[in-house]
Order: C-alpha cells, then sequence, then structure tokens
C-alpha cells in the first residue's frame, strides 16, 4: 500500500496522461481497465505552472504585476473586480504568435542555464551586446523589483501578495509567506515547476529585448512567481512602447506557448533555436483558428470537458511504442465504452462443471486480504454513513411495500434483519463486494403474484414460499454448474434499459397507486354527502348518567351539556366512545377528515424535496461540501421533513406498521418457517413451476446488475465474479425461504451510490480541470460494517412507527423518475416530442438518420408496452420468461438496423466467429471523412449507460 | 406604409448592419433610438449563401454532394445521420487556409466574368492551358453533373435533392423542384446572392487546379446551389489525390472567408488577384487562435448570443463618415443602454405652466392617424387576446383582493368596470398608448390603510374617498403643471429595483398570508380535539316527525333513522337543517373539513403549474408557437386548471364573490359616490394629507413605470408623454373617486408583456442567427380593444364565482415570484450565497470588487427592510415618503462608492454640469488595457434591467 494522499498525485490528471504513453487512459477517454495507478515506463515530465508578469504604469510609476496565469486553463486577473477570472480556454491573435516568433528568433536563447538564483538569472539575461553598462543596471534593478500577485491564501480573503511593493529589498530570496500560504499550491502536485513570463513596454530601451531561458536545474526564483515553486523557464520580452497592446499578447503566446503540451514537450528537449522555433511552427500548424466575422476575440470560453487527446500530436518514439494495430485497438475500445467482443476472462467458458466459479473463487481469494486492508482510507467512513443511510430507507420502503403486498406475511422488521443477514454474508463471500442487496422491484412483484395465489387457494403461505426458495436454490446451482453466467454477454443496452425502465415504472405505477388508495381509505366529505356527525349512543339508557359524572365536565361547553342531558349519546369521538362502552353511530363516524389531502401534501412534499435536494449538487450555490451532503442524503431528509410535518400537525396519517418487540411480523409464526404447515405434501413439487420462472428472473436480475456495475469505465482492478456472485444469490435464497425473510438480488441503484461513494479521484487538478478518475476503492469492509449497522437498527424499530406511510410512497416514487430519467432510452423518447431544430447534439443523431433512431424508440416502447400488459394480466407469471425474450428482440433488431446503426443505438451483439471482429465496426467510410469523423468520436466520453443515481 | 410582410426584410438583420454604415445598432449592442427601419446612406451589399459542393467517391463513382453550407454559421451535412448540423461557428486549421492562399495565388482568377449560365462559366473555368482538351472535355462534364442536396421542403421529410444523379443531363439549367421548395429560400431576403465552392480530389488531374471567379451579373446555375439564388462568386479547388483531406479543408476554408463580412467586402470590390490575396492576408491577421492542446477542433460552439461588431474592421472610407467623436458618443450609449445624460427631449424643462404637457400633446398630435394605421397587422389580433386574458386575470385578482381588503366597498364588478372605463380612456389619451393601466400592489396598500382608518374611525368610506380623490388629482395636476416629471431622471436602477422588489414582497406575503388564513377560517380537525360531530335539534318536540315524512326516507339509511326516532335531532348538514327549522348543535358544527388542506393543495397547484408553464418557452420540447402559446397564457391556464380541479371534487372551497346582477358590490350605494355621506364637512378638507402621501406614491408608481416602458432599448420611435401621462392619470383619479372604482396607474408588469407581444422582429434569419428586434408596434388600437372586451366582460361575472379564491393566491404569489426573480437585484442577493468559484462571468463581477458589490447588496436590503418594517408598522402612511427617501439614498451613495463602481452597480444620476458628461465614464484606465476591456463591455447586450414577464 501507498502512503494515503500520495497516490490521488499518481499522474492521472489530463496533463500527464498526455505527456506520457498512457494515450486513451484519459478522464474523457472512458475505460482503460488494463491501467492501474501505478505509473510505468517513460518518466513523466513535471506539470508547468506558468505566470505572466506585466510591467505596467510606464513611464509614471513602473512595477511589475501579475496579470496572467496558466496550468491548464488560462486565468485573467480582473483588476477593476480584483479577482482572477474563471479558468478559460486561452485565444491567441495570430499576429501577436508571429511576432513572438521573430522577438524569439532575434533575441537571447539559452538552453540548460546554470543560474541558481534570480540575481544570477538576471545577470546573465541583461549580458546583451545592444545594452550600454548603465541601462543593464537600470533593467537588472527593475527584473528584480518583487512583482505584485493577487493570492488567494487557503481559507481566506484575497489580499495584494505585496502590498508595499516599494519597499521590496531587492536581494531578498525567500518566498514571502503569502507565497508559501496560497491555496493554489495544494492544486498542483508535488514537483510542478514553474515557467515565468515577463513582458510589457520600457521606454528607455532603443530596441526590443527578447530572451528565452531553460534553467538547467529548476530554482525557485524568490517572490517571481505567486506559488514557491521551482521556475524552469524564464522568458522576458520587453520593448519600446509600440502602438497596440503588442508585448501583453506577446507575452500571453509566450504563456499559452509553454502550457501547451506538445510545445513544452519539444522545449524541454530543444537543444538550439532552431528547435524551438520548430516547435513554434508546429504549434501553428495545427491551432483552431475561428474567423473574426463570427466571433468576439473577447469571449471566454469554458474549458471544455474533455480535453483533446494528443497521441495523434505526440512525438514519434513515443508513437511507436504501441504500433498502429495496438493503437487501434485502444481507439476502438474508447469509442465503444469497453473491449468489443474480447470478453474479459471472468466470462470465458471453461467446460467443466462448476468451472467458473471454482476460477471465480482462485481469482478473487488473492484479493482477499486486500479487500480489507484498502478500507483503511477516511473516505469509507462517509461511504458507510452515506449507504447506511440509504439501506435503512430501502430496508424501510421495501419493507413497507412488502408488508402490505403479502398481508403482513413478512414487514419491516423481516426486511431490516434480512437485509443486515444477507448482506453482511454477502459482502464476505461474493465475488463483487461493492455490490449491496436489496429486495427489488421484479422480485417484490413476483412476490405478489405468489402471495395472491396461494390467498386465493386458501395456500399456507410460507411454507409454500419455502419450497418456492428451495427450487429455485436449486436451479440457481445448476445455472452456476453449467456456467449459465456466460450468457450475460448477450446483455446489450437494449436489455438492461428494458428492465431498467420497467421496474422504473414498476415503482412509479406502485406509488401512485398506494397513494390513490389512500383516497379511498380515507374518503373526502363533499358538501352533496347526504349528512355528517357522528353519535356515541350508550346500550342501557340508565348508564348514561353515570358515565357523565366520570368525565371531567369541565372540558364540555354550555351547548353540549345541555344536549346531552336529552339522550343516552353524547358527541364523544369513536374511538374514546368505543373505550367507555358506547356505539359510534352515524355516516361520518368512520371518516376521518382531512387525512386524504393531507397524505397527498405529505407525498408530493416528500417527491419534490427529494427531486429538489438531488439537483442541489449542480446549482451554484453553498459550498460543493454542503452541496454534496444535501445532495447525497435528499432522501434520508425527505424523508425527515415529511416526519416532522407529520409530527406537526399530528394528523392521525397511517403509519409504518412495526411490531412492538423483536418478533416475526405476522403474528404466532416461528422464526424458522415451517416445512408444509396445512398444505398438501405435493404443493413442496408443484412449487418448481414458479421457482422455474422466479430462477429466470432471478438470473436476469442479478446478471444485469452485475453487468452494470462491473462494466470497464469504473476501472475496477479486482476483477468480476458472475458465477461466485449468483452462487451466493443462490444460497441466501435458501436461507431467507427457511426463515421467511425477502429474497435478495442485487441492487444497481444503491450498489452504484456505494461505488460512487468509494471514487479515487486525483486531488491535484488544475483550475479548470474537472478531477480525474482514478478508480474504485474496492474492499469488503464498507459493505460489512453497513450491514453490521443496519442488523443493529433493528432495535431502533420502534422509532419507525412514526414515519407516515405517504412519505415513503413519495420517495418510492422519487427512486422510479430518477431511475426513468437517467437512461439513454428516456433521452431518445425525449426526442420523440423536440422538433429536429432544438434536438441537442447528440453523437447518435450525427450519424444515424432521425427516422431510423424513433423506430429504434418505438420498438423499444411496444416491448415495454407488451411486458407492462404482461404484468398486469391473470398471465402475469410468465413475466420472466417475457424478459428473456427482450435478448431475442435484441437479436432480431440485426436484421432491421445495420451493425453502424445498432453500433450508434445500442451495442453490438457477440458474434459467432471472432476472428473479424472489427470489420463491421469501423464507422461507415463511405464518403465524408472517416478522418474527422473518428477524432470526434474518440474524443467525447461515453458516460455509463445506465447511470442511476437514486438515493 | 409599407406592404406587409416586406418591413422584415429591410435590412436590420445582423448581417446587414456589419456591413453598412450602421456599425452599433446590431440586435446586440442595444438601443439607438435614432435608427428607423429605413435603410439609408451606403448601398448594402446582398446577403450570400454559400454552398460547399464535394467531389466524392473517387475513384469509383464520382459525385457532387453538398457537404456544408454558411450564412452567418456553417451548417455541416451529417451523413450518417442524413441531416444538417445545427448551426455552429466555423473553425478552420491554419494550414488549410495557408495552402488554399498558396492554389489561389497560382490559380485562375477572374473578376467580373460575364458568363450567363453554367455552361459558359465552366467553359471558361477550364480555359486552362495545363489541361489537355480531352481531360477538358471529361471536367466539363463533371462540372456540369447535377450535385446531390439535402433540401428540407417546406413542412415534409427532408429529401435527397437528386434521386438519381445518374439521369440528370447535362444541359438542364432551370432550377428543381425541390429547390424552389427549400425552406431554406425564406429565410434569405431578396436580392440574396449565392456563391458555390467546388472542391475534390480527382485522380486524373496531374496537378491542383484552382479557381476563383466573380460573376459581373449574378446568374441561377441551374442546380449547383440548393436554393435556386443567383450565384455572384464560384470557386473551384480540384487535385490529384493528396495525404489527408485538404480539398475538403481547402473548400472549407474557403467557404468560410467568403462568409466573413470583410473578406466579402473586399472581394466584392477587389480588382485584380492582388486584392484577393490581400484580403486572405487581411482575415488572417484578425483570426482568433485556440491552442491545440486546449481545444480539440472537432468540437462545435454553438452560435455566440451576439455577433463582434465589425466597427474596427470596416474599411477606413465608412468610418471617416461618422469621425472619432460620434464613433465615442455611440459606444458609450452601447455601453449604458441609453445616451448618457442626454435627457430626451420629453424631459427637458420648458420653464413654462404646463409647457411639458402643451409638447407632448403637441408632439404626440402628430403621430395620432399612425396610432390607429399602425395596427393593421395581424400580428395585434394575438397580441389582443393575449393581453385581454391577463387584463380580466389582473381585474379577478385584485378586484378580489380589493373586496377583501375593503370588506366589499369595491369588488369584481368594480375592478371589471374600471379597468375597462379607465384603460380605455388612457389608451385614447395618453401620451405612451402601449401603458396598460391596473390597480397594483402599493396602491391596493395605501387603498387598506384608508379603509383600516376610515372603519377604525367610523367614517363612510367612499365619500372619504372621494375626497381623498379629489385632493390627489389637485396635486397631480399642480405637479403636471409645474413639469414634475423631469425629475423622473433621478430615478436610477436602484429606485426602480428597490420599488419593484417591494411590491413584488407585498405580493409575496399578502399571497401566503391570505392563504394561512384560510386554514384559521377552516380548521383542521385533530385526533387531540375534544369531540366530533353535529344535531340537527329542531325546536318543538312534537312537529320532528312531520318532518321526517316531508324528506324523502329512502336518502337515509337504517342505523339512522333507528337513532333519529329516539330523539327530536337528526344529522342534516347545518345548511339544511337551518332551512328546515333546526339548529345544529356541536363543535363540529361550524367546521368544514378538508377545505383547508384542499385550498392549499389548490394554492400549490396554480402557483407550479404557472411557473412551469412559464419555463415551456425555453425548453427543448413541442414547436415554437405551442411552447409560445404554453407561455403566454400560463396563469390564465394555471386558473382553468385550479378551477377544473375544484369543480371536479365539488368541495365547497371559498369563491370568488361577484354579485348577481350589475350593480356595485355595496349593496345600498349608489354608482356616484355621495359627496359626504355621514362624514362631518371638515374631513373634505382634512383629507388633503393622505392625498399629499398618495399623489407621491402615485406620482413614484406612475414615473417610475413610465421610464421603464420608454428605456431606449424598445426603440419606440413616437416618443414618451411623461406629462401627459400623469395628466390622464390625475384625470381618472377624479372619475374612479366619483364613481367609487379602484384607482388606477400605469402597470409595470402588463404594459411589458403588452409591449412584448408588439415586438417587430426581423423574419429572416440565417441559421443560427437570432431574429433581430426591429422595434414595437406603437398604436393605440389594440389596448382600445383589450379595455373594450372587459367592458363587455362584466356581463359573464356570474361565471367568475367558480374560481377558487386559493388559485388566485396562487396567482398572486406566482406574479410576485416571476417579478423579484427578473431582476438584477436577486441575482446579487443570490451572490452573497454563492462560492466566488461558482458565480457566472457577470461583467459586473468583472469590474468591481466583491466586497464592494455585497455592500451595494447590503445597503439595498437594508432599505428595503426599513420600508417593509414602515409598512407594517402603524407609522405605514408615511410610506409614500420612505419611497422618495430611496432616491436620497442613491445619491448619498455617491460618496460611497466610485462613479466607476455606481456605473456597473446602478446607472448614473445626472449631475449639475453637463459639460464634461463623459469624462468619469471611460472604465478606469489605470492598467490593464482598456482597449480590449472596451471591446468586451461593447458587445455584450445589457439586458432591460427591469425585464418583468408576468401573466
Amino acid at each position: 500500500m501507498k502512503p494515503q494522499g500520495q497516490e490521488e498525485f499518481d499522474g492521472h490528471t489530463a496533463y500527464d496522461n498526455m505527456l506520457t504513453g498512457e494515450l486513451d487512459s484519459g478522464p474523457c477517454s472512458g475505460p482503460s481497465p488494463d491501467t492501474d495507478s501505478q505509473g510505468q515506463g517513460v518518466p513523466k515530465d513535471p506539470l508547468l505552472f506558468i505566470q505572466l508578469n506585466e510591467l505596467l504604469g510606464w513611464p509614471q510609476v513602473l512595477e511589475w504585476r501579475e496579470t496572467g496565469r496558466w496550468v491548464l486553463f488560462e486565468e485573467k486577473l480582473e483588476v477593476g473586480g480584483g479577482r482572477w477570472s474563471a479558468p478559460h480556454v486561452p485565444t491567441l491573435a495570430l499576429p501577436s504568435l508571429q511576432k513572438l516568433r521573430s522577438l524569439l528568433a532575434e533575441g537571447l536563447v539559452l538552453l540548460d542555464c546554470p543560474a541558481q538564483s534570480l540575481l544570477e538569472l538576471v545577470e546573465q539575461v541583461t549580458r546583451v551586446e545592444s545594452l550600454s553598462p548603465e541601462l543593464r543596471g537600470q533593467l537588472q534593478s527593475l527584473l528584480l523589483q518583487r512583482p505584485q500577485h493577487l493570492i488567494r491564501t487557503t481559507g481566506t480573503r484575497p489580499c495584494w501578495g505585496s502590498a508595499h511593493p516599494r519597499e521590496s529589498s531587492h536581494d531578498e530570496e525567500a518566498p514571502l509567506k503569502e507565497q508559501r500560504q496560497n491555496a493554489l499550491r495544494h492544486k498542483l502536485p508535488p514537483g510542478a515547476e514553474a515557467g515565468a513570463v515577463l513582458a510589457g513596454e520600457l521606454g528607455f530601451l532603443a530596441q526590443p529585448l527578447g530572451a528565452f531561458v531553460r534553467l538547467q536545474d529548476p530554482v525557485v526564483l524568490g517572490s517571481l512567481t505567486e506559488v514557491p515553486l521551482p521556475s524552469r523557464f524564464f522568458c522576458l520580452l520587453l520593448g519600446p512602447p509600440t502602438l497596440g497592446r503588442s508585448y501583453h499578447e506577446m507575452g500571453r503566446a509566450m504563456a499559452v506557448l509553454l502550457s501547451d503540451p506538445q510545445f513544452q514537450w519539444s522545449v524541454r528537449r530543444a537543444s538550439n533555436l532552431y528547435d524551438l522555433l520548430a516547435a513554434l511552427d508546429a504549434f501553428l500548424e495545427e491551432v483552431t483558428v475561428l474567423p473574426p466575422g463570427r466571433w468576439d476575440p473577447t469571449s471566454r470560453i469554458p474549458p471544455p470537458k474533455c480535453l483533446p487527446s494528443q497521441h495523434k500530436r505526440l512525438p514519434l518514439q513515443t508513437q511507436e511504442v504501441k504500433g498502429p494495430s495496438a493503437q487501434r485497438r485502444a481507439r476502438a475500445e474508447d469509442r465503444h465504452g469497453h473491449p468489443q467482443h474480447t470478453p474479459s476472462p471472468e466470462l470465458q467458458r471453461t467446460g467443466r462443471l462448476f468451472g467458473g466459479l471454482v476460477q471465480d473463487v482462485r481469482r478473487k481469494a488473492s484479493w482477499y486480504p486486500s479487500d480489507f486492508l484498502d478500507a483503511l482510507h477516511p473516505q469509507c467512513f462517509s461511504a458507510v454513513l452515506y449507504i447506511y443511510l440509504a439501506t435503512i430507507t430501502n430496508a424501510i420502503t421495501f419493507g413497507g411495500l412488502l408488508g402490505e403486498a403479502t398481508d403482513g406475511a413478512q414487514g419491516v422488521l423481516e426486511s431490516f434483519l434480512g437485509t443486515a443477514v444477507a448482506g453482511a454474508a454477502f459482502c464476505l463471500m461474493a465475488g463483487q463486494p461493492l455490490t449491496i442487496l436489496s429486495s427489488t422491484g421484479p422480485v417484490l412483484v413476483f412476490e405478489r403474484l405468489l402471495f395472491n395465489f396461494s390467498r386465493d387457494y386458501s395456500l399456507d403461505y410460507l411454507p409454500f414460499r419455502l419450497w418456492v426458495g428451495i427450487w429455485v436454490a436449486t436451479f440457481c446451482l445448476v445455472l452456476v454448474a453449467t456456467e449459465a453466467s456466460v450468457l450475460v454477454r448477450y446483455f446489450t443496452r437494449f436489455t438492461e434499459e428494458g428492465f431498467c425502465a420497467l421496474i422504473s415504472l414498476i415503482f412509479i405505477y406502485d406509488a401512485v397507486g398506494k397513494m390513490l388508495s389512500l383516497t379511498r381509505a380515507y374518503p373526502i366529505q363533499r358538501p352533496g354527502s347526504p349528512a355528517y356527525g357522528c353519535f356515541c349512543q350508550y346500550p342501557d339508557p340508565g348508564g348514561n348518567e353515570s358515565q357523565w359524572t366520570r368525565t371531567k365536565p369541565e372540558d364540555r361547553d354550555d351547548i353540549l351539556s345541555m344536549d346531552l342531558g336529552l339522550v343516552n349519546a353524547s358527541l364523544l369521538p369513536p374511538p374514546e366512545c368505543v373505550r367507555q362502552g358506547g356505539h359510534p353511530r352515524g355516516p361520518s363516524c368512520h371518516t376521518v377528515p382531512d387525512i386524504a389531502f393531507f397524505s397527498l401534501l405529505l407525498f408530493l412534499t416528500s417527491f419534490l424535496f427529494a427531486m429538489a435536494l438531488k439537483h442541489v449538487k449542480t446549482s451554484r450555490f453553498f459550498p460543493s461540501v454542503v452541496r454534496k451532503v444535501l445532495s447525497d442524503f435528499s432522501s434520508v431528509l425527505a424523508i425527515l421533513l415529511g416526519c416532522g410535518l407529520d409530527a406537526f400537525l399530528g394528523l392521525a396519517t397511517p403509519k409504518l406498521m412495526v411490531p412492538r418487540e423483536f418478533k416475526p411480523t405476522l403474528p404466532g409464526r416461528d422464526w424458522l418457517v415451517s416445512s408444509f404447515g396445512t398444505n398438501p405434501w405435493w404443493l413442496s413439487v408443484a412449487a418448481a413451476l414458479p421457482a422455474l420462472l422466479l430462477s429466470i428472473l432471478i438470473f436476469m436480475d442479478q446478471q444485469i446488475t452485475a453487468v452494470i456495475l462491473n462494466r470497464a469505465e469504473y476501472r475496477l482492478r479486482k476483477g468480476a465474479g458472475f458465477h461466485l456472485d449468483f452462487f451466493c444469490v443462490a444460497l441466501l435464497m435458501l436461507l431467507t425461504s427457511a426463515l421467511g425473510l425477502p429474497w435478495y438480488v442485487s441492487a444497481t441503484v444503491i450498489s452504484l451510490a456505494h461505488m460512487d461513494s468509494l471514487r479515487r479521484e486525483s486531488r491535484a487538478c488544475a483550475p479548470g480541470e474537472p478531477p480525474s478518475f482514478l478508480g474504485i476503492r474496492e474492499q469488503r469492509l464498507t459493505g460489512l460494517v453497513v450491514f453490521i449497522l443496519t442488523g443493529i437498527s433493528i432495535f431502533l424499530a420502534p422509532i419507525l412507527k412514526f414515519i407516515p406511510m405517504p412519505v415513503l410512497y413519495g420517495i418510492f416514487l422519487y427512486m422510479g423518475v430518477a431511475a426513468i430519467s437517467s437512461i439513454q432510452f428516456t433521452k431518445r423518447v425525449q426526442l420523440l416530442l423536440m422538433p429536429a431544430k432544438h434536438q441537442p447534439d447528440l453523437l447518435l443523431l450525427r450519424h444515424v438518420p432521425l427516422s431510423r433512431v424513433h423506430l429504434f424508440t418505438a420498438i423499444q416502447l411496444a416491448c415495454l408496452g407488451l411486458l407492462w400488459i404482461v404484468k398486469s394480466t391473470p398471465a402475469a407469471i410468465i413475466f420472466p420468461i417475457m424478459l428473456l425474450g427482450l435478448v431475442g428482440v435484441r437479436k432480431a433488431l440485426e436484421w432491421v438496423f445495420s451493425p453502424q446503426e445498432l453500433l450508434w443505438l445500442d451495442e453490438l451483439m457477440p458474434e459467432k466467429e471472432r476472428s473479424t471482429p472489427e470489420k463491421g465496426l469501423e464507422p461507415e467510410c463511405s464518403f465524408s471523412g472517416s478522418e474527422s469523423e473518428e477524432s470526434e468520436l474518440m474524443y467525447q466520453p461515453k458516460a455509463p449507460e445506465i447511470n442511476i443515481s437514486v438515493n
């Protein structure tokens, strides 16, 4: 293990990638699963921080001020605003580059200058024939003057680095306090070097003075640069005042040149002036030109999401290392998000019984110790907290729904217990320990079908369910033995998205349906309803007098007692009436007013609040820590808000049902389910039929999730374990059936959230550069701790009875909406409603005609409709087979769409012969330049396709 | 009057502005009030449509295909997608420009070629020595081949222009049907010309062949270009196949050059090859260069909101027309949104009694006939419909609130009648007939204060109000006589925004407050409340039997009749009980369940729905017509939705109170208010004191609105009439007081909506170019028709009683929120919550230190807080004086902030001496180049500062 904090500097910034041989593993170019965090091969050039100091105030008061700085992008000093501009792509004027070129050609170029201090450097630079000794002295003292920096020190307000520039002594070479406290310093990796460009107009010079110095050993040049980094380059561009601000622009041009990776690479290796000029010319060859009539040069272009890949620009010797075919494959990988048609070792069939499982165990065993050691990082603590809250939210919500679906045969307590036991066991045993188990939508739907069936035929549910579970486990073990998991290669995005959309729709439909059923349970009183009011009638006419004396008379007002004297009735609320031995009589005795609308309000509030909080992450407000917390805990906060509102008003809304002690929710059953109950013996055999269907469902559900979690773009180093995971699911099936706990499979959404909370990102980011993704902290500990905490939370269960059900329905709706809005399918459905003119510039639309895109979407919609219809009819039980049918439909689509179209709309299915896999994959080479198309493809990121981000 | 539809082509596209002398009146550079729609001066160069035809398919099947087109921006053919890309800023590679230059230098340049057809042209072009006769023939037949275009005909799907390219005959010169139906044609103004660039690789050529032709008379070259426009330029770039796609890129470079206004200007006037090359070199001098390491050349830059102004680039002779000082003023105007400190003629003091009024009448009289003739445009019909709906929404909302505020002394009927009478009269008489009158927030607040006062002292309200109105009219006439309206020059954005924020907050506070008071009126029944139920008790014990036989017995269920036999009581609902002679008895008789929460739901629904619909305008979905309708009618639709929901559930929500017949809402009063009523005579004198305060309020309210409406950025041609408008308001004050109708002043929001619905915009827009704003259809007819319709709507009033009050409160809240979120003050308040890093790149922040911006915002917040406190205390009556105090505070700010800062944060107040007005205005010239700063300012639009867009 490496020292913590150090690894983030391990050269995985976009910047470094450009300079080294890792051409295709930039942060945007998607996956490169075989790159790990250890740097290898060519030694990297250090990062360069470039600063432009301008000479201002001629002829009155000469002073140097830092007016621009560059790491990846340009930051400009807003003199009026007293702040640094937002980082932006630098733009130059062509003449300034040309003028710079001629100034350099005529000027002084010192490569590998041995100067050890600013004084030495200045002496070397000013040793030019054209300067008289007097001028030289004047110039030297000017160059030694301390420049003004606008420094934002860590945590405080910005300050002008040198408040008293006049007082600065010339020979003070030590960096200032402000320099050392500069917040920017923490953004630069150790070993970074500085480059200083000094430019300006100087009246006493007769002719321009240009000097370019590369220091042999980088040295801290006092307070020259705002960050006390050792300087490698020093460039001086001075001259007599001329028309326009040419020296400012030339200084910027020099700084931009130095910040260009290719130029920097060349100039670090340049051995004379001509190499320098050749590098400048090479730069000019590759610039992008914007026409003056269509682009305002003062506009600032925000940093692009992806920096251009530098592999085409790299010097030859580095390119040759890879060779053309390797490059080609790398590019193909780039384009398609993962290595095409070269199944990962986990998915290669061994041909032996349980061969895949054995291999999985063998592979994962070697990582087992590190699975615990790798968890020793503070990030894991926050991941545990986050996933713990998400897990109990899930357990509460699903437990509540399960309780309703099965008339209380299982409930919140079973949900907590099952989650804790199954989750912890899975974390300890599974191939992909980052997976979080959950009783998700389709299994819940199936469970409800099973329950309804057993109710209709008066079966004993839990024993019946036990036998289904036993059969499922058996079938699953057969699937493990036959290495059926290798079939996941046929699950393309079409299948994944169809499955995901279906689950999401079930979420949404259930949430809304349950909310509406509440309004039936608590009907709204309309003015037209026949009558209202509710008596409390007492059975014996003589006994009511004594009742009244027993209750406190001062509670009731005069009218009431007057009325109540007349009859053997009172106006007590129904529950109290019953307690006092009366009978509530009247049409409105059984209606509770206000509950329906208040439930609706709670439902909408929790849904909208969760949605809004989720979007706080991308808002401009609040510091990023606050935004992250609000966004990560959005559903927890929404539940808390709903509970608070409910508690504040104190209405009798329906609440979550939780047993008062630690015992099964269904009264009178043991934790261990009896093997037959009142069921006939042959039912244990007949259970094989639903079990077969459930096995298909669980296979689909588990494996689609596993495919998504093990995507190459997550850069997992320890590999997947499809067979082992499925084996674990099968064993847990047996356990949970025997204990009457919910059934569990991998949950896409929450597992992705888990992985997301364990992302390793580069911390050293240049201004404007997004942090680059290094990988995931793959370990077993976070999951384990989460499930241990969940187990402990069972004893907190009594608190849960304060949670109103409408709030949970709202969260359920939110989960559904968030999941469905994150898939590409939804984006394509939206395209149906957009006029072509307003459609976003998706790569997909550049390459596939709109009508074909719509056709593909329509087919997906039709499949989804069919699935929904099947699910809603009595034929619902065959629904898992229909799901499997999705794969078949996708295969049939190959007759309708060309491989190119499918490549853009979906991804390709594996073919029989693997000898010519790349043939059909190249973008159509017909007419308009495959060259430029390719580059357009390559450098745009292909986001994870189902990037659901609920919880 | 000009023929309709023609005027939109009157050269006000950004494109033309660049080429003519109207340098500063581009669509982005804000106002130039003195430019009208007639073109003048230098004859304009026609618009140029440029098309790139590429030769593809070498060596197999040669064919020409259009792969790019340019008007302002580039559109690229997406070969795979079969569509045109979105318009984007073209980017070039520098080498392609250099290669193009050398090819042109060696090639054939024909300027003023007299060819009359494609055939002649091709013959001329191919008359090169290097070609053998055989090659020439081959080349000619190739050049005459019909190219393939992707044409999107009007209203139908795109089709390939030439489905059978092989069959095309060579001499067919007539444009094809698809060409004539091309939808693009309607986007180009009449007189537009075409330029065709033909580029490609041709194997049988031994050396490159370049030709540039400028035709003497533009001529339609058959099916060469996709739009059958006469071609002016023809450029041929052919050569043997080389490495890379150089001919494609050279063709693009040529097309981009031709689309550059400056290059085009030069090349139209070039007389030889050297002029052509000089123009190319001038282009190169001015290009913006993006470094290759920081910008992916394949990225597409969306069209900027503003094109760069071309005035710096224009040839000298045109610049000299203006002279440096005029240019400087023009730039200052650009920067500040309106001519600085040169008060418009409407605001110059004449020094005579009623001098301003007389001048206003004189000036407006000359426009009077045109005020009716200019309304003859279909756009005015939709404006009438839109503003009519907005006006009655306003009348309903304000009428409802007024009725509540004054215990029904005035109500919806008065609101309708007053709006119709006052509005129509104002439209006929006023100086700015686009103004829509309304009884807005502050006046409503004052009216409520007045009513509370008269109630507290048991005064007869309407007669007291009559005297206040008489005094207000008198004071206002004095203000008109003394030309007080010229003081509006001291109303800066600080005052406007303070006033606007206050009104908005009153809206929001009132809406929420009224909603909450509903929940007190209809309390929520909690489980803890002592008892519920409600008897209906009959007075005489003998009479109840007969009651029961009279009502239908089958309505009641068994339990009920059993219970009711026992006592002289029933469970009838309270209203029916009273009708049958009984008394409702019981704690819950006076509570109506479910109303509170349902009202809250209606309130939130109408608010959120109105907000969401408003934002539909900027969404990507639906065609723009649908989006516009949904957005424009957002509040009407939200009210309809609320009414629909309410009607669907049929609950007894509080509804708008409307008299059943046409009579004053207060029973027993005449339309004409009696002059004293029961009040003492001296009250008519004492009314002068509140009237003085009200006069200040009305002056502020009316004039701030008038200043906003008459802003220079709206390009009104007919001038303002501050004095005349205020005179009309004074007269209407008298009329409405006498009739007991609400008081009216100009309403900012709805008047801006009125103007917005009458915008004249250029219809001929190049792809990617936003329509440019030409002005407003200034006329009196739309307003007049709106108010006549409002008058007629009085007889529709009974329908209004179906509108639930919570819906109106929701709309009220929406108005407040929309108004407050549209002012710059709100944006600055938001800055307080944003970390500096995430703040948007506002020009303001570039030039003023953040702490100063925050200080300014804090002062504004403090003023607002003080105003709010005054408004909420018994001292509320002096609140108008406090408003006036805002102007004083703003004046005092000049001691705190520098003029530069105030220029950015607010605008400058007029100074005493007007001789050196521009001195303090230049941006601080201290250090970092004022030159570049200036250009940054100039080309960014300064949006109308209070661009409230409610209704």
